[in-house]
C-alpha cells in the first residue's frame, strides 16, 4: 500500500510559464507589430463582464497549464465536444482572444503575425496569430459552453439565459477569434492588496515546498468567509494521506464582479484575516488568488479549479454544494458527481482522475455545516444528528447584517474578519460591490503596467 | 489514479473463525478429552492481570486473524525478534496458552492431544495440542515483548518493570506452554449490556456492507468519551477517498480492569450515548468492542489495533498521542512513527503498511484538541493558533469532576454521556473501578456459558 501522496504533476506535464522579463528581449519580440489595446467585454447593455488580459495573465504564469493562448477553431471544437484540449488533456471552457470586424479590419493581421496587445495603454503581451476564425454565433457558442437540459441530463436542470453570467460572457464575445500563443513580455505590477497575494504556480510551488507541506488542500472562494467557510476549511483539511493536509491553500477567483458581491479586497484580507487571527494558523494557511471572470459553470467551472490547483502543486481539493453555481441552472451535487463518478454527457464516464489525460489532484466532496445549539458548535451534517434544531449559514442573511452595521456574533463570523471589511466598506462607501464598484474595477482593473518603450 | 477504497482482505489473507455451533459436533469433539479449568493470571501479590479466555475468544472470533491459537516457541520467538508470525504476517505479541507445572503433571498431555477448556466450570473450548514447551524466564520474556531504552533506541524511553500492566502479564505467565489451535465449541453469551455491542469481523464486515459504507475509521478506546474524543472520532474521520469515512467504527477494549478506570458498561453505554444523543448520528456511527486484556504496548499495541480493525474490515485506523501508553515507557508519538515510517528495531524500515505481508487498513495519524475560548470551540493543534489562550481536557480533571459529583459543562462532556456514567455509578456504587470492581468483574467475565453436557 502506498501511504504518501506527492506533489502532483502540472496538468498536461509540464508548467507553461510564458514570461518574458529582459527587458532588450521584450523589446525584440515586440518590434515592429501591429498594436491593439485590449478592451473589456461588454454585454448587450454595455456592461463590462470580462477582460481577455485575466486570461492572458492565468495563461502565461501557467495557471491554465498546458494552454497557451487563444484556441484555434478546431480546439475549440473539441473542447466543446469532448472537453479536452488538442493535445487530450481535459479542459472544460473555450479560450479565446476575440475582436471585433472593425478592430479586426484595422489590424489586418492574418496566420504567422504578431501582435502587440496593450493594456491601459501600456504594452502587455504579444500574440503570435496562428489561425484567424469566427465564432458564427455566440448564442450557440454560449449555449454548447454550459449545456442544456436535453443534452446533459444528469446534471442540467434549466436552460441557461442572459441571467447566467458565464454564458452572458459567451454571448457577448466578438465575433473574429486570434488563435495564437500569448507571452507577457511586460509583466503588470499588482496594486495593493492584490500584490501580497500574487502567488502563481511556480511560485506556490516553491513556497509549498519551502513549508514542508507535502499535502495541500485547496479552497476556492469568492467570498468573505463566514465560520461555516472556515469549517469547511479546516475540516476539509483533515484529509491528506497518513495525516490532516499540512496546507490550506486559499485561491479566490479574482475578476470581473457582479453587483452585490464582496469587493476582491475585503475577500483576500478577510481570509488572511482567518490565519492572522489564529483561527487557522498562518503557518498552516495561505491566501492566494487567480485572475478569471467566473464562469460559474459548476462542473465545468470545478474542472477549471483543479486544473488551476493541481498547477499550483495542491494534492487536494474540497468541493462543496452548489460549487461555483449561480442559481438553479446545475443540481447542487453536479461537481461531486463529476470528481465522483464522471458525466457522460460532458464525455466523461467515470471521476475527471479516472479518466486518460485527467487530473491528479483528488478530491474532497463535502456535504453541509451548520450551527447546531445542541452540539454548540458549527457541525457537519453527516455527523450531527439534531437536524430539528440546526441553524443553517446563510450567506445572504450574514451579508444582510453586514449591510445593516450589525456585528455579527462571533461563532457565526470572526471580528477580525469583520475589521477586514469594514476597512475596504470605508474605501468604498459600502460593503458591497456596487454600480461604482463594478465598473471602476473594470477600469482600474487589478494592475499597473511599467513603462516599456518599444 | 485511483480514487476509491475498498474494504480490506483480512490479515494473512483470510478470516479466521473457529466456532462450532452444533452441539453435536461439539460433544463429538469434545468427546473423552482430558479437562482444564481456566484460571485468570495472577500478579506477584495475587490480582488478577488477565484470563486466557479472551484470547481464546478473540482468536475463535477472527479479530486475530491469522493466528488461530496458542503460539509454538519458533513462532513466539519469531514474533519476539521479527514482530512477524512463522507464515510472516506480522504480529507484535507472543499469545500463549499457559499452565502451571502441577496442572501440567495433572493434565499430563503432549502433542496430538485434545484438551478440553472450561471457563466457569462449563465446556468452552477445545486446544489440540501440537507441542508443549517451557517459558525459561517470564521477566526475560516479558524484557523481549516490550523491549528496552538499549534496544529500542527509536521509541523507548524507560527500562519496563512491574509498574507496567503488559509487562506484569508476562512476568506473571506459568512455565507450561500448550501451543496449539483452539476451537470454540459451546458458545459464552454475553451479559448485558455487552451482548448488545457484541460484533466479531464477520459480523461487521456484514454490517459495513449493509450500512453502505465503503470507508469505515476506526476509534480505538478504554475510555467514556468526553468531547476531546468525540471530536478526535469525528474530525479524524474527515479523512476518507473521494468524501469523509462513511462510518465511525468505535472498538473498546474490553478486558482486565485497573483501579481508576470507567467500568466497561459505562465505556460501551458513553459511547453509545454519542449517537443516541446526535452528536455523531448512528447512521455513522457504531460501538462495538474486542477482548483483550491490553497489554500498553503502545506501538506494538497499535499494530495489534490496525491487526483487529482490519479484521473487522476498516478501511482507517486513527492514532493520537500515547496511544495505549501508560507511564511515559515510550515516546508519546511512537505509534505514529511505526505508522508513518516504521521502527527499525522492531524489524520494520517503513511503515507497517509498506512491509511486505504487513497491514492493509490506513492510519489516520492526528495531533491534539484542546478547548480555545478565542475559536469558542474545540479546536485541533495544527490549526488554532492561541496556544496561549488554549484550555487542553484533562481526562484526569474530568474524572476529577465526575469523581466529586459535578456535572461536567456540555462543551467538554454530553450529559447524556454523563448519565450512562451515573447510571453504572448507582450500580457499583462508584464511578470508577474499584477493588471491588477489578475483582469480580474477572470472577463474572463478561459472559456465562450454556449448559453442555459432553
Amino acid at each position: 500500500m502506498s501511504l504518501r501522496m506527492t506533489t502532483p504533476p502540472p496538468h498536461g506535464g509540464r508548467l507553461e510559464e510564458r514570461v518574458v522579463r529582459d527587458p532588450q528581449l521584450a523589446k525584440k519580440l515586440a518590434k515592429g507589430c501591429p498594436v491593439y489595446d485590449i478592451k473589456p467585454t461588454l454585454s448587450d447593455k454595455g456592461v463590462p463582464v470580462r477582460n481577455v488580459y485575466r486570461e492572458i495573465m492565468s495563461t502565461c504564469y501557467g495557471f491554465f497549464s498546458p494552454v497557451e493562448g487563444s484556441m484555434k477553431e478546431a480546439e475549440v471544437e473539441k473542447v466543446l465536444n469532448e472537453r479536452r484540449l488538442l493535445n487530450n488533456w481535459i479542459f472544460p471552457y473555450p479560450l479565446v482572444f476575440d475582436i471585433s470586424e472593425e478592430d479586426y479590419k484595422q489590424l489586418g493581421v492574418t496566420a504567422g503575425d504578431r501582435v502587440l496587445l496593450r493594456l491601459k495603454g501600456k504594452p502587455f503581451a504579444i500574440l503570435d496569430v496562428e489561425e484567424v476564425w469566427r465564432i458564427k454565433d455566440t448564442t450557440e457558442l454560449a449555449n454548447r459552453v454550459f449545456g442544456s437540459p436535453e443534452k446533459n441530463p444528469e446534471v442540467v436542470q434549466e436552460a441557461f439565459n442572459e441571467k447566467h453570467p458565464g454564458w452572458v460572457i459567451y454571448k457577448s464575445l466578438n465575433p473574429v477569434v486570434l488563435a495564437g500563443k500569448y507571452t507577457i513580455i511586460n509583466e503588470p505590477k499588482f496594486r495593493a492588496p492584490f500584490d501580497r497575494f500574487w502567488c502563481p504556480p511556480v511560485k506556490s510551488r516553491e513556497e509549498f515546498q519551502k513549508r514542508g507541506w507535502r499535502t495541500v488542500i485547496n479552497h476556492q472562494t469568492r467570498n468573505v468567509p463566514h465560520v461555516g467557510h472556515e469549517h469547511l476549511m479546516k475540516n476539509a483539511a483533515y484529509t491528506g494521506d497518513i495525516e490532516p493536509c499540512h496546507g490550506i491553500l486559499v485561491n479566490a477567483i479574482i475578476g470581473v464582479k457582479r453587483k452585490g458581491d464582496y469587493p476582491d479586497e475585503s475577500i483576500l484580507e478577510g481570509h488572511e484575516a482567518v490565519n492572522q487571527g489564529g483561527y487557522i494558523k498562518p503557518e498552516r494557511h495561505m491566501v492566494t488568488y487567480c485572475l478569471w471572470d467566473m464562469r460559474y459553470g459548476n462542473p465545468l467551472e470545478s474542472m477549471l479549479h483543479g486544473i488551476i490547483r493541481q498547477n499550483m502543486g495542491c494534492t487536494h481539493h474540497m468541493f462543496g454544494r452548489d460549487h461555483a453555481a449561480v442559481g438553479d441552472y446545475y443540481d447542487q451535487f453536479a461537481t461531486q458527481t463529476l470528481w465522483d463518478k464522471g458525466i457522460p454527457s460532458y464525455g466523461f464516464d467515470k471521476s475527471i482522475c479516472e479518466v486518460e489525460y485527467g487530473l491528479h489532484i483528488k478530491p474532497q466532496n463535502m456535504r453541509e455545516f451548520w450551527y447546531c445549539p445542541v452540539c454548540q458548535e458549527i457541525a457537519y451534517s453527516e455527523s450531527c444528528g439534531h437536524t430539528k434544531q440546526k441553524e443553517k449559514f446563510s450567506g445572504s442573511f450574514i451579508r444582510g447584517m453586514v449591510g445593516e452595521g450589525i456585528f455579527p456574533p462571533r461563532v457565526i463570523f470572526r471580528p477580525e474578519v469583520y475589521k477586514a471589511v469594514v476597512k475596504w466598506w470605508k474605501e468604498f462607501n459600502f460593503p458591497f460591490c456596487n454600480q461604482n464598484y463594478v465598473v471602476a474595477q473594470e477600469q482600474k482593473l487589478e494592475v499597473d503596467l511599467p513603462d516599456l518603450d518599444v
